[in-house]
C-alpha cells in the first residue's frame, strides 16, 4: 500500500478524500494546494477553513509545488472547483512523470463545453499515454460527514470495468464503501439535474413550503430524469440508483448544498443579488445545458424549463406554479 | 358541489383532507368525530390538538352519531387508525342508508391480516351494494403542511380508473394535486416499505450518522423495494412515482413521522422501551410482513431483514453495520 496518491486540492473534498484514503491503508499521499496556511494546518490534522476543530483529521503530507507533488505518482486525485478543470489537466500532463490513473472527485461541467467533467478529462487525456484512464466517484457524499466517518456509499464510475474496480478496492474502509458503475450515461443525469433540482428545493423553502412539495419535485423531477436519461443513452437502474436518487437526496434535501442555497438566495434576495453573487453554482450551468438538450430532443422537461424561465427569463414562481397546478389531472 | 361528503375521524388527517374538500368547492361536508371537544373547535375552524393556533381552518359542521353522519352520504373518507379500521367499516355498513364511494386516506395494515388497508376494505365490503368501490389516497402528504396549504402531489389509488378519477376531480384545489394510479400493487410496496426504512433512518439520525448514510439507506432501501414489487406483481413505474419514492422521500426525511421517531427512540432509550410504548407504530407491522413474504419468496432483503433482527432478535446495529459494509465488494 505504498504506491504514491497524490491530492490535487486541499479544501474539503481533498481533505476529505485523503482521510479516506490514509483509513484504507495508504502510506504514501501528498495532498497538493495553494494555500499554504492550509497546507500547514493540513500537517497538523486540521483543516479549520473547512471543518470544525473537534474534527480529527490524519497528519497529512502537503506539498505546493505541483511537479514535485506528482512526480513518481501512480493515482491523482483532482478534487478542485469545476470551472479550475481544463487548467488543472492541462499542468497535470505538462508536469507529469510517471504512468498514472487519474481519479475524479469534482462535480460538475468541464469548463467551455457542454461536458461533463468525466468525459472532458477523459476527452483531454486519451491521447496521453502516460495517463491510464480516468474515473469518477459520484454519490451522495458531503465530505462535512465524510470527515465524520459517517457511512458513505458512492460508485466509482469508468466505462472501463477493470479500472473502476481498482479504484473501488483503493477506497476501501469501513465507513465509505464503492460500488462500480459502467453506465457513464447514467451516471453523469444524476450529476446534472440534481443541483437543478436543489435550486428549486432552496426555492420551496424559502417560500416557506414544507417536505410534501420537495417529495412532489423530486419524484416528478426523477421522472423527468429518466426522460432525459433515456435521450442521452443512460440506463434507468443508474439513474434510481447511487448516482441518481442517491445524489439527488442528499444534494435537494441539505443545505451543505450551494445549490440549494442559491434558490433560497434567489427568491429571499432577488434574481439580480443571487446571480450576481453565486457565478460558479453548478446548477446554473447544469439547467442551461439541459435546457438546450432538452429543446433539441424535444423532451416533456417541465421542471427544468419552468426553473430556466424563472433564473434567466424573469418569469415569477407563483405564475409557474398556478401554471403546473392547473394543468390537465391526468394518470401519474 | 351538494354531494354529501362524510369524514370519518376528526384528527389530524381527517381535518385536512375536510379543508381540502371544502377548498375544492364542496357545500355539504359533516366531519365525525368521538372526541366533542375536538369537534365543537372544528366547528369554530381550530383544532389546536394537532396544529397551531395560527392555521385558520374553514368552520366544519361534526356530527358525533355515526348513523346521522353518514345518512345520505355520497362519498364516506376514512381517516382514522389503521388498528380501528376493521371495526369502523363494519359500523359504516351496518348504519350506512345509501349509495356511496369509500375513499381512504389512512395509512397501513387492515387489522388481523397482513393486508393493506386498501385490500382489507376493498375485501370487507365488496359484497355489498351499497359500497361502490374503494380508493385510496397515497402520497407524500403530511396533513401538517396540506392545512398550511403547501402544494401536494398525491395518488388516488383503485384499480377501477373511472372511481379514482372520481376522487381526483373531487380533491382538485390549487394546492392539493391528485393524480389516477390503477397499479394497487405497486402502491402497497411503497406505503409498506417507507415506513420500515423511516424507522431505518430515524435510527441512522440517533446514532449521529447524517445525510450521505441516509441517501445510502434510503437508495439501497428503494432497490429493495423495486425487488419486493417484482414479487408481488407490482409495476416499477409505480414504485418510482409518488406513491413509493415520494412517500419515501416524506416519511423518512421528516420528524413529523412517528415511525422516524420510533426508531430514534429505540437507539435512545432502547428497544424495551421503544417497543413497550410504540405498539401502534406501522412500521413494525410492516416490518413482520415485509419478513415473512421475503423469505417465502426467498427475496435478497439485506436492510429489511437487518433491520428485523434489531428489532426483533435483539441484533446489534453497529454488528449488523459491519457485516453490511464488509461484504464483497461489487457493482451497483
Amino acid at each position: 500500500m505504498n504506491k504514491k496518491i497524490t491530492i490535487i486540492g486541499s479544501g474539503a473534498l481533498g481533505t476529505s478524500l485523503a482521510k479516506v484514503l490514509v483509513d484504507a491503508g495508504h502510506t504514501n499521499i501528498v495532498v497538493y494546494g495553494i494555500d499554504e496556511q492550509e497546507l500547514k494546518e493540513l500537517e497538523n490534522g486540521k483543516n479549520t477553513k473547512y471543518f470544525p476543530e473537534t474534527i480529527k483529521l490524519p497528519k497529512l503530507k502537503t506539498e505546493s509545488n505541483l511537479k514535485i507533488a506528482i512526480s513518481n505518482a501512480s493515482y491523482i486525485v483532482t478534487a478542485v472547483p469545476s470551472f479550475t478543470m481544463k487548467g488543472v489537466i492541462e499542468e497535470i500532463q505538462e508536469k507529469m512523470d510517471s504512468e498514472a490513473l487519474l481519479i475524479n472527485g469534482s462535480k460538475g461541467f468541464y469548463p467551455e463545453s457542454s461536458l461533463s467533467l468525466h468525459e472532458g478529462m477523459t476527452l483531454a487525456t486519451n491521447e496521453n499515454k502516460n495517463i491510464r484512464g480516468v474515473v469518477s466517484l459520484i454519490g451522495p457524499s458531503h465530505a462535512e460527514e465524510i470527515v465524520k466517518e459517517a457511512p458513505t456509499t458512492i460508485c466509482a464510475v469508468d466505462v472501463n470495468e477493470k479500472l473502476a474496480e481498482e479504484v473501488q478496492e483503493l477506497f476501501k474502509t469501513t465507513y465509505f464503501r464503492v460500488y462500480v458503475q459502467t453506465d457513464v450515461k447514467g451516471a453523469e443525469v444524476g450529476a446534472a439535474y440534481k443541483n437543478v433540482l436543489a435550486i428549486a428545493a432552496g426555492m420551496i423553502v424559502e417560500e416557506g413550503m414544507g417536505i410534501n412539495t420537495i417529495a412532489g419535485l423530486l419524484t416528478r423531477g426523477l421522472n423527468e430524469m429518466l426522460i432525459f436519461a433515456k435521450a442521452i443513452g443512460g440506463k434507468e437502474k443508474t439513474v434510481i440508483g447511487l448516482t441518481g436518487v442517491g445524489d439527488l437526496i442528499v444534494t435537494a434535501m441539505s443545505d451543505h448544498s450551494r445549490n440549494r442555497q442559491f434558490g433560497r438566495s434567489f427568491v429571499r434576495d432577488g434574481a439580480e443579488k443571487a446571480l450576481g453573487t453565486n457565478k460558479t453554482v453548478e446548477g446554473l450551468v447544469a439547467l442551461k445545458n439541459i435546457y438546450k438538450i432538452g429543446k433539441e430532443n424535444n423532451l416533456e422537461l417541465p421542471l427544468a424549463y419552468s426553473l430556466y424561465a424563472i433564473i434567466f427569463e424573469g418569469a415569477k414562481l407563483v405564475d409557474l406554479q398556478q401554471r403546473f397546478w392547473n394543468r390537465d389531472l391526468k394518470a401519474e
